[in-house]
């Protein structure tokens, strides 16, 4: 079977090389003629729009899916009137919005920081009023990587800000001073099936997720219940198929939602070395209808993400139990370029090796 | 760095697996358009014995390396005047005859089944006057899994096999009445570090590999030894650089070495999930130059060759801790079509499921 993959970046890669295995064949629909799983997949290059392009794109696949959650969603309905695609639609829809994103979290009882929708000055004075500094503006389509988004400590933050954003559609929520951010990566089979990898701890810089430790380190176990049933009611009430990340700040004992990917997260990176079944192979695994693979760790893992520029391989290679991955793309700053999994039988032996990840990284 | 695969069977899809997160790049030269690396890497079809084909092929390679053993010498001693090729040219030699081969390890003073030379029905007298009946007659030049071998318990036996085999270059070998055969997958880098995967216990139907136990059950920690003081042999004997298997006979205490090939081999592809770095990437890791990977177990490994036809996949992906690997080959009588590796915590939880695959296989 042939699958499609809408958007060919180093997610689609990973998906190919987990699917192989499977029998399964890839097609990666991308707009650029460089995109990381060309190199080992059909690629074909046209923009999301092309109607023309799609029908091509879609004709002999076995089903599609996406690496990549601002696929425009016309483009997926467009897709599923041929040929099977999983997640569902709405799901993708769910996730693009940040306002229906939190009202879906809302709707299904899972706590979230406090949000407002801000439309125009106006709404943003009345929000930045009822849940008050510091709280972050965000655009409510199409950000990612902490890019379109402002953080309000004082009313000449809010003026910037809105100066920056005014036209588009904005949320405003309020800044938690979270303890940390969890992530929880679940999978959802055809027949309804689920299994929950443990939640990841994740740390970013500059708005990007630059490592994550694997299980999240002394996680109380009704936080980790907590996150699996979050992730539960996510999953079933929008009859998902396939990997479901999301995103939570931890805080005072209690897990808030903050957003969700639908489609195989970066915090999982970590399952290819660290988990019986990767969450690559899980997702494919989900929408051809095989059997869910075990979620089980195999040791403690911790995943560096290469961000900007690439350490020197060998140095990397050289440290015990460090997994090299590569996606083959040309360095610019703050690109993800790939990462490195540390994997050992306890999380105390990879203390000393992420810091030498660290220092090869240079951060 | 784009890596040229001499061979486009599933050994060089596999290797282009392992490769692609190293950030390499893969071209394959395979007789055949269908070859399985074609589907995830440049391939170019085309006789090993096309200088012009070669010559097209080695442009703009870093390296090449082979994953077959029986590509002519003379195509690689003419690849590597062009581009490095890794294992040396030698090592490829000494493998290709089986009384070469057979003379190597005795020069090196790793014992072997006594053996001699036939090429005449008078050498095969005075051979088996020597050695005895039960005996094997082997064509001395491109054999494997058990094709041109014939087993001789009485003259009749003898005179039958010399019909088939006559005036091809022979080798006559006592049989060995075994109590197993043991595989060693070791590899050694440029700079002649090596490493050594612990020893595998193999079995075998209709001379084809079935089942492969890792770590080899039981195995005396001196035949653990002595195995890997034996590969150690003769990688520096070669000047060896990637990977090399050697298989073994256990009797009586002692390792008899049966044959070698020079690359990754059939008995070392548990090492995808059983080892830290799986035997592909090790053998990428050292013609590459990288520093050499752990060799280390992750728990208790067994993998099954899928031949001649697929089990339900859904059943194999259902057993716990089964991993799946299909070649993307149409089945045939004889044909491996992929492999299914088994992991658990010990080898107790392995030996139902091992049943399981089997049942399923049919086998």
């Amino acid at each position: 079977m042939i699958v499609g993959l809408l958007g060919g970046g180093q997610l689609g890669r990973m998906l190919a090389l987990a699917g192989y295995p499977l029998g399964l064949g890839f097609r990666a629909l991308d707009h650029s003629a460089d995109a990381p799983t060309g190199r080992l997949a059909e690629l074909m290059v046209a923009g999301f729009d092309d109607r023309e392009a799609l029908v091509r794109f879609s004709s002999g696949l076995g089903l599609v899916t996406y690496e990549f959650e601002n696929v425009p969603v016309e483009t997926v309905r467009f897709l599923s009137e041929r040929v099977e695609v999983y997640p569902p639609p709405e799901a993708l829809e769910a996730g693009q919005d940040r306002l229906t994103e939190k009202r879906f979290f809302q709707k299904l009882g899972i706590p979230t920081p406090p949000f407002a929708a801000v439309d125009t000055r106006d709404d943003l004075d009345f929000a930045l009023q009822r849940i008050g500094f510091p709280a972050v503006l965000k655009t409510r389509r199409f950000g990612y990587d902490g890019k379109g988004q402002f953080v309000l400590r004082a009313e000449e933050d809010a003026r910037q800000a809105w100066g920056a954003l005014e036209g588009r559609p904005l949320l405003l929520e309020g800044f938690v001073r979270f303890d940390r951010e969890i992530s929880v990566i679940a999978v959802r089979g055809k027949r309804g099936e689920t299994a929950f990898y443990p939640p990841v701890e994740n740390h970013h810089e500059k708005g990007m997720l630059r490592l994550s430790l694997a299980p999240a380190p002394n996680l109380p176990p009704h936080l980790k219940q907590q996150g699996e049933d979050y992730a539960l009611r996510a999953l079933n009430a929008l009859n998902y198929v396939g990997v479901l990340a999301i995103e939570f700040f931890e805080f005072g004992g209690q897990l808030y939602a903050n957003e969700m990917a639908p489609r195989v997260h970066n915090s999982g990176h970590w399952t290819i070395e660290g988990a019986e079944v990767s969450q690559f192979e899980n997702h494919l695994r989900a929408i051809t209808g095989l059997p869910l693979g075990s979620t089980d760790l195999i040791g403690s893992s911790a995943m560096v993400n290469l961000i900007g520029e690439l350490p020197p391989i060998e140095a990397l290679a050289s440290i015990p139990g460090a997994h090299v991955h590569l996606y083959g793309k040309e360095p610019r700053p703050d690109r993800k370029l790939g990462h490195v999994t540390l994997r050992a039988r306890d999380p105390q032996t990879l203390v000393p090796r992420i810091r030498q990840v660290r220092d090869l990284s240079g951060i």
